[in-house]
């Protein structure tokens, strides 16, 4: 990328770019968001009226830092997973059509620190999917199907 | 996937798969390698003379139950960063045309039990950028630049 920012901060920007860009839907399905600059962009975009739906990994949503508990008073919809195992996706989907996803999760640390990888794709053949995964496991994780016994 | 295997074997299966359908070269770019069945495979590999580099993440490849050093001992090529960011990659290149890459760590907690995603795909468009950033930090992650003072 031949921006003048840090590279953490340009990789940020473009991300945030791509979301911001949502009009009707934002899927988002991350083992763990921490960023407040990716939270305060998700609220917005909730704010605006695209319908938001999250799905996050349960041990690591009660976390400190966790953007979680900020993004459900805003009242989005976030749900997680019941299991042992972890919840360990990490991508969005923008308007049913673009979808984003890679290793990194949306934490400062990795956003600045780490070695990652995100794919921007267009392609129906890669985005259903994602999309199919994403509506199985919100529909597992629906919380009318807990099992607390 | 309607084979009779459960879920976690039947992916591992086909991800073993692809990687033995190597015959040239293999690039491994992964946060954490700890699957005894995928380091017998890329054992397998360079024994067969697949010319096979691995990069990993420092804090990562000396866990305990870490294939990294049993891949070491077999003779092949391993570098790894220097940061204290982590070396956060998930994927590979087979050939130099069939990149694997998502969420999935090489582990078996994570083929077994935790939701993952593993994309596969040849366009190059896809796989020239990540062979770019292999080559990028095996030279970046070279012993010759070792800063030890």
């Amino acid at each position: 990328c031949p921006c003048p920012l840090p590279h953490g901060d340009c990789a940020l920007s473009r991300l945030l770019r791509r979301l911001l860009s949502a009009r009707r839907s934002l899927e988002i399905c991350l083992f763990a968001f921490s960023s407040p600059q990716l939270g305060h962009a998700v609220r917005l975009l909730h704010r605006r009226g695209v319908r938001v739906r999250i799905v996050t990994d349960a041990q690591y949503m009660g976390l400190q830092g966790s953007q979680i508990g900020l993004l459900r008073h805003a009242g989005i919809q976030v749900r997680h997973d019941q299991e042992s195992g972890y919840m360990h996706h990490k991508f969005a989907i923008v308007d049913r059509r673009t979808l984003i996803t890679g290793s990194l999760n949306w934490t400062t640390q990795a956003i600045q620190n780490n070695r990652e990888n995100v794919l921007v794709m267009e392609d129906a053949e890669y985005v259903k999917p994602f999309l199919d995964e994403f509506e199985r496991i919100w529909e597992e994780y629906n919380p009318v199907n807990y099992r607390f016994f």
